[in-house]
């Protein structure tokens, strides 16, 4: 049976009336500026947002404004067939998608087939990952969020339709050169596996702005504590207290930036399953430890999985409510139950919050077929295991903040899986997969779909290597050796300890321009790290390379698509330009405008594609012209008192920044407490610059106290 | 809501009684002698076989007599949740289970996570492969068919059930060396996107007998035309008749078998999508062209894919059973549709089959969501396209089968997708992917699952690597080249030219045994090619190897599976032991019994793993004591005219082979018009071997005329 349902909803002046089809099978409605809202037949009750602590900044949305629809309502379909719904939504020839899931190799989503699906990443873009967030921007300005918990199918510009306005003429492949095995699709479709279906539409005009919208309906971006900027070090997994205490002082000794510790399963009695009480021969005394921590500003966050082991208190309490199938021979809690959810937080409250915990390293939520619960496996929720393993990373996420927002205590942590409606929640994805470059193009993705990634350093096979990752990780949601198995140091490869120091220590040093940069992803939706395709101005260079027919490579002359995917935003006018082991040069695509190096303040191009060689101790930052970049000194340890700020300017332009500041601890600038200072530089008659900081009267300031002002010089690069 | 269901027949004497539960929502029948047929809930109309023209070979499996059930009906497990089956088979601690579709690098499917779903193959054994047969055989003694068309999820032992009598213990990572990532699973399940499910049930004893009933059941195998047997050699895509000519002469001049030709796409007027008429350029007389091959005893094969070009007399008439969406801009048809069969068929008979054409070669039907119709896609004859991308290779192989059946003639193909129930059509899949040692695994996992895969030949890198191609080719149900885009000849390597000729020679001489092999296949359901492990004997060598962690490259130390999946059986006797490029040397592992030479007759082994070095130009083939092997002398084309016979005795044992014989060309056989030759060798009093031939009375002898014995010498081999 086909049940058919087009949207017939009137386009009046700049909103869309609420219109019905066929007793209400389908009903669109205006949900804020710029959001509406379908639903199709008979959604789920469970679905991605249903079952999390969120409400969206409906202030912030407002203030955004109204926005247009830029696609026809014709071009829309909806329909139920055979249990499942279908979904159409055009594609024009030059339109591009970006989101999906949390790719690793591709930027651009057209042309691809996925299911998306959480699970750990297995080394293709094929849908299953970390993040299979079902919501997409296009560049035509408006983006959609299949608000479902089932595995989605998507094509993404493959099916063409007999129907279609645009079908492709058919060519012969025998005598033809223009056949090609991918003709033009002008539909991307989506089957979701089950009888009605919530959609989320956000406009732009921009993409960033649907980006932003969508940010905003979830609750905003996550506003990490200042101390979770700084630079974080796991040690290996049965490490005891002392060497813990070893090794912190070994980072003392040797001037390296240190503010968080992570303890990976070995502080546990019993791990996979686990018990998540504390191991009492290697931690006698975990709030001695935690509070020796503490005194020297480090804090302290712990690993722990799903899995309940027998072993620990909670268990036969949780049972109940624990699914019929087990992980690692531990329970697997239904957190879509409150019972559940209540159980597991007293014990985590006594065992880890009370203790002085900072936050989490939430493992293995993403699931690995091999291990995890099957979906067969039965909750007692009577949520079918699929729903759950969609959301597993998103519960474990919310349940924990709930916690630390109790207690009035900004977390900040890791975690394994997340999915929409967890850009709130101040967690940052990692995973085990481990390739450089493409870690490079997950951190673009996960600016389009409302998550954080950090491409976490745990090993290297050389010195050039290592200091690479180490770059990179700078710039990312959270910068983290991971040294659980290998108990590598930042210094493991003495010929670029120095310059590994050096990063670490600039990444101290962005700190305010980082939280500032976290704050507007808070109050506006923008992500901090974010893909060049987000940036106005920058001229994307999607390339088909035409394939070359090979009887076993390449049977079908496929193209081959050539992206920029290694190259990203960190704040407002950040570029930042990675390379990679075994690279001494690379090209940077400039967005419109000039821009300067960050180290130089040199002039390195404008609106152009630059080659850069920039050697092995640097990482190629670029500033936008204007662009204000407020710097702390380099300190190796984050103490609760004021530091001086350089603020930078670099290039030509006058120009404003809003700096960001709060306590940088509590929840208390949710009510209030907390200042944006305006920072700005004037050119003066004579071409002089100046600069001026204005702090809003009777407001706080917590974080800095003097502050110097430095102009970067911006003659042109000496020839080479 | 779940429903559950708990079969309660009653196992009583040798057979389990009809029951039913809960409103007829489960019912248990008795199909045949081992056969059981399970159904759940509301099964789909469509399924597997329903829309086959096959029909079981009810004798033959009467004659295998009754068989037990190894399995308590207690352990097995079917529910309906959530509008899907829920299905579970228990396992056993050291049970094995193969088959679950076409794998290409796993024989043993223990531990392995699957969604079985037509597709090409991409690679990884995720269940994503040309025949994603839903069949399993278990090393107890039987096997299950789960019957439905819809894309099926399988947990092969991985999940482990709270309920389960078998749960391992919880052990502490941190500190229990015996911890593991995979513990121990007593489930197999299986995930039915379906409110119910057919599953059929065949019983052993032995795993073989599991498969022979599965094959008989489904109409027996194939018995293809002998011509098929021989050389096939496929030209490149634009040649000209002419050009055809002019290889064919080649093929004579250099005295290379040759006994079918196969035409690419570049016979059509309009290729991806298909006109299926001839083009008038390139073969402006197909009916002299096809003639004149026949007049040399080649048979013409062509190529088709399913999609419709609109430059065919067919189009206007079929476009109304066609799919919502075009492939290449073609339509697809919907051969579920007995109008679009007719329609289809109609054109086929006229432009094909009438004209002389032996058979098709039928690509693309498996489907690469690149290009294919996306699920999504609305059939006509209201069918999912789930449904119809599922059995979409064996619509096809049905529906031209027919074609030549109405002409009492066989035909022998290709084609790119099967499925249960196809074992009796005359097809065999191939595909693009290309890892030589991957095909073997294919050839090897293909006896398990009813279907036929050759390990076709294109290129090679090297003079080595064609050599040993073409030497594994020629024990596979194809001896093919197929040169369609690099214009490969046998001898393109000419410092190999005098070694593939000799094996495309042996080729020719084991037809009467490989036709024998294939009348077994027929008539017993005996795979003609098929794995060690369906070897009465054989022990088969899985082991795990421990897993060592590292950080990036195994975070969870996962153990390695090693296993034997290089070696197979052709025939009663044969034991192949291919080696692939870069080997010199390979371990063979032979079942119980002793074994000899292919070549020399030497004795080389009895139940044991021996390491050969055989040197490039030969293929390890081993004989089993008392293996006979009739061989025709090393023709190079196949005329219509008795050959002389060379019946080979190896080892010590007295032994009878029994000889298939018929017209090789008509469905006669089926009538009765086939005889069994008795080849019988015994032993006399003074050890010497004695040779008879016995034709039963009154019977035709089809294929040849004299004989003559040759007992192989059994001396141990010389130390090398």
């Amino acid at each position: 049976m086909i049940r058919i349902f087009k949207i017939n909803f009137v386009c009046l002046s700049f909103i869309f009336f609420i219109s019905c089809f066929q007793g209400n099978a389908v009903e669109v409605e205006k949900v804020n500026a710029g959001i509406w809202k379908i639903s199709v037949g008979r959604p789920d009750k469970v679905n991605l947002l249903s079952e999390l602590n969120i409400a969206p900044r409906t202030e912030a949305i407002l203030e955004m404004g109204e926005a247009f629809m830029p696609v026809s309502v014709e071009d829309l379909e909806f329909k139920v067939v055979d249990g499942k719904t279908y979904i159409r939504f055009p594609l024009e020839k030059d339109e591009k998608i970006y989101g999906l899931g949390l790719n690793f190799k591709t930027v651009e989503q057209r042309g691809r087939v996925m299911r998306l699906h959480a699970d750990h990443y297995g080394g293709r873009d094929n849908g299953r990952t970390h993040a299979p967030v079902p919501f997409f921007v296009s560049s035509r300005g408006y983006g959609a969020l299949i608000n479902t918990a089932r595995y989605i199918d998507v094509w993404v510009g493959t099916g063409i339709r007999k129907d279609s306005r645009n079908v492709p003429i058919a060519r012969d492949r025998n005598t033809d050169p223009e056949w090609t095995s991918r003709p033009y699709s002008d539909n991307m479709e989506f089957l979701v596996p089950a009888e009605g279906v919530e959609i989320l539409l956000f406009l732009g005009p921009t993409m960033l702005e649907v980006v932003q919208r969508f940010n905003l309906y979830n609750g905003g971006g996550t506003l990490p504590p200042r101390w979770g900027l700084g630079f974080w070090h796991r040690t290996p997994t049965l490490f005891t207290d002392k060497l813990v205490m070893a090794e912190v002082e070994e980072f003392r000794k040797r001037k390296f930036p240190l503010t968080v510790i992570g303890l990976e399963p070995g502080w546990m009695s019993h791990a996979y399953p686990c018990t998540y009480e504390w191991d009492t021969v290697r931690f006698p005394d975990p709030v001695g430890f935690i509070k020796k921590l503490d005194d020297r500003h480090i804090k302290t966050n712990v690993w722990i999985n799903p899995y309940i082991s027998p072993a620990t208190k909670l268990y036969d309490e949780i049972k109940p409510y624990t699914s019929s199938h087990l992980v690692w021979c531990g329970l697997v809690p239904d957190y879509t139950l409150s019972e559940a959810r209540q159980i597991a937080t007293r014990h985590f409250e006594e065992n880890q919050v009370k203790k002085g915990i900072s936050g989490y390293k939430l493992d293995e939520n993403d699931g690995y077929d091999y291990w995890l619960w099957p979906d067969v496996a039965i909750f007692p929720s009577g949520n079918t295991a699929e729903q759950i393993r969609q959301i597993y990373g998103s519960l474990m996420q919310d349940m924990t903040v709930q916690m630390y927002r109790k207690q009035n205590k900004r977390t900040y942590g890791l975690v394994r899986s997340g999915n929409a409606g967890t850009s709130s929640f101040p967690y940052v994805i990692y995973n085990d997969y481990y390739d450089h470059r493409d870690f490079i193009t997950a951190l673009i993705n996960s600016s389009f779909i409302g998550v954080l990634w950090t491409p976490e350093v745990r090993a290297s096979k050389s010195a050039e290597e290592w200091l690479r990752r180490m770059q990179t990780v700078c710039f990312s949601p959270i910068a983290m050796l991971d040294a659980w198995a290998d108990g590598t140091k930042p210094w493991s490869f003495p010929e670029v300890s120095q310059q590994v120091n050096e990063i670490a220590k600039l990444r101290m040093r962005l700190i305010p321009y980082l939280y500032t940069a976290f704050a507007n992803y808070a109050f506006k939706g923008i992500p901090p790290v974010r893909a060049m395709n987000l940036e106005q101005g920058y001229k994307d260079e999607v390339k088909m390379e035409k394939g070359k027919l090979d009887a076993t490579e390449n049977p079908y002359a496929m193209a081959l698509r050539k992206e920029i995917k290694d190259q990203f935003m960190v704040g407002n006018s950040l570029l930042i330009a990675p390379l990679f082991a075994g690279e001494t040069e690379r090209r940077v695509v400039l967005p419109k405008g000039k821009w300067y190096d960050f180290y130089t303040g040199e002039f390195v191009g404008e609106g152009e594609i630059i080659t850069v060689a920039p050697g092995l101790d640097k990482i190629p930052v670029y500033v936008k012209d204007g662009g204000i970049i407020p710097l702390w000194p380099g300190i190796t340890q984050l103490e609760n008192r004021r530091y001086p700020l350089e603020i930078r300017h670099y290039g030509e332009k006058a120009s404003v920044y809003d700096l960001y500041d709060d306590d940088g601890e509590t929840y208390d600038y949710e009510k209030g407490e907390r200042t944006w200072i305006t920072l700005k530089v004037d050119i003066e008659n004579n071409g002089k610059k100046k600069g001026t900081v204005i702090i809003p009267k009777n407001s706080e300031v917590w974080s800095f106290s003097d502050y110097k002002f430095r102009f970067m010089s911006s003659v042109p690069p000496k020839s080479s």
